[in-house]
């Protein structure tokens, strides 16, 4: 079988430190061309922008979007009226509007849609998964926790009208839960503090349940000088599974357990051709929901200011 | 055919000026209880609580919500879960994940569920969706401005998280609208301008779009002491369709036409009633959707504070 030719939108950090490697490391794939209003990528054909690439770039199969959020959907929409596969990164797009636009456009033009929520091919997820799917859920504490000089500099967009704040990351516990849990969840209350020069939060504490009144609460703070903590702890009937360092160790009443040795844009990409292999899609709406059902049941409060 | 024995929850405002009187008007429908812990409802058995009225009053076919959206979820489910129909006022819940768990639950359940968009059952709608299915669409200009001093004195809710400000007349808007347009619409930008003591907008902006980017615009103000301006304007290639006074009046090219001659609750429970008589339910989340949307890409603005 031909490798799948892969083009790529928006050639920044996230692109550069995970999905590069990751596609070049992927016999399944091959790069070819990439869109970037930044500094080039080294080894395929750069153009300035998707419309280029797809009209003078050499053929693809495959789009990896890789740029902020805002904006992506009209990108996102282009390479599916195209006829190619798409792979978005989180999150897919500023509103759940837009995702659910992109879900039913996938649908009819019979391409490979995917979602990528990365955190859920973290290496103690699929172990934690099996774990679950036999004991009785009875509480859920996420506590997700970083420091946004670290892990985001100078990437305004987060703090913009449809920039996510703190739950840029956050995103990526309820992606991960969201996967683990059997049943859908939603957002009962939900407490944003906001710098007072943003439009997104800083923090947020939120409060969830499920059909079946699970208890789920999340804390995210964006402001946190100590080392990043990036848990999710799940109380059951039969004893307490954690997920520490968002999602790569994973322990049974404090035993750690043996994990997948897979890295997570791995396990995407192999994920994503897969998909395409199937002609199936997976765009799973439900982390995004709960985002939008938090800004939009949300106490806002304002903080003091943020500066980069 | 028997009527269809009704409780009804939450006797305020709009169960005492609209729902009760549209429902003793239908040979359909008999009341024969409410739960309400305010001022009792005349002529039927009346209960402090839904439980009390499951419990011990007279037995019900169906349910009619009319309690504010925050807390209602857990009502409605508690009715569904005792195998009720159950008609839901606008907004249907808090969040989007709420309204889609009852939606889940009633199909589960197999009773009639309606999420009760009532400005939908306007006496111009049906006319101005008829026009417009043959028609080339060029883009949609909405107005939705009151007091809110006179039309929701002392409702205290609207302003807390998990109420919508403006969004509670303006979604009566956007279920018109949608109701209308063929193709689904998201929200591209909005501006929120919050009171500085509130937690929901006094007054907002809206750019929406559909998949072949329609322009749809609309204009809520909460803040408008003039006449009450209700009205939804779309133009076509073949001319201009416009509905004023919440979709009672319909003029196209400034001429006026003829319309339905019912009632907007009369029509909303005539519905109802077809739909418990088809096994069938209507549970559009689209217009809620919109609203959250606005909310979570929305920049926010804090202007004057409100007192009601």
């Amino acid at each position: 079988m031909q490798p799948i030719r892969l083009g790529l939108v928006g050639y920044g950090k996230i692109a550069q430190d995970q999905h590069v490697p990751a596609i070049n490391a992927n016999p399944g794939f091959v790069l070819v061309s990439v869109a970037t209003q930044g500094q080039p990528c080294a080894g395929v054909e750069n153009f300035k922008s998707l419309s280029e690439l797809l009209e003078n770039g050499p053929p693809v199969d495959a789009i990896a979007f890789c740029t902020p959020p805002q904006g992506r959907f009209a990108l996102v929409q282009q390479a599916i009226a195209a006829g190619k596969h798409v792979l978005v990164e989180k999150p897919p797009c500023a509103t759940l509007g837009e995702a659910m636009a992109l879900v039913s456009q996938a649908q009819q033009q019979g391409v490979t849609g995917f979602f990528a929520w990365h955190s859920r091919y973290a290496p103690g997820i699929e172990a934690a998964r099996d774990w679950l799917s036999t004991r009785t859920l009875q509480s859920v504490q996420i506590d997700w926790k970083e420091d946004v000089r670290k892990w985001h500099p100078g990437q305004a967009w987060i703090w913009q009208p449809g920039g996510l704040g703190v739950f840029d990351p956050g995103i990526n516990a309820l992606s991960i839960v969201t996967h683990l849990l059997p049943l859908p969840l939603f957002v009962e209350s939900a407490d944003l503090r906001v710098p007072n020069n943003c439009q997104s939060p800083m923090a947020a504490s939120i409060k969830m349940s499920d059909p079946q009144r699970l208890d789920v609460r999340a804390e995210f703070d964006f402001d946190h000088g100590h080392d990043e903590l990036w848990s999710i702890e799940i109380r059951c009937a039969e004893g307490v599974l954690r997920l520490d360092n968002g999602g790569a160790v994973l322990s049974i009443d404090e035993v750690r357990q043996t994990v997948s040795q897979e890295g997570e844009y791995a396990a995407v990409y192999r994920h994503f051709q897969q998909l395409i292999g199937d002609k199936a899609s997976d765009l799973d709406l439900q982390p995004l929901r709960l985002v939008a059902d938090s800004f939009f049941v949300g106490s806002r409060t304002l903080v003091e200011p943020f500066y980069d």
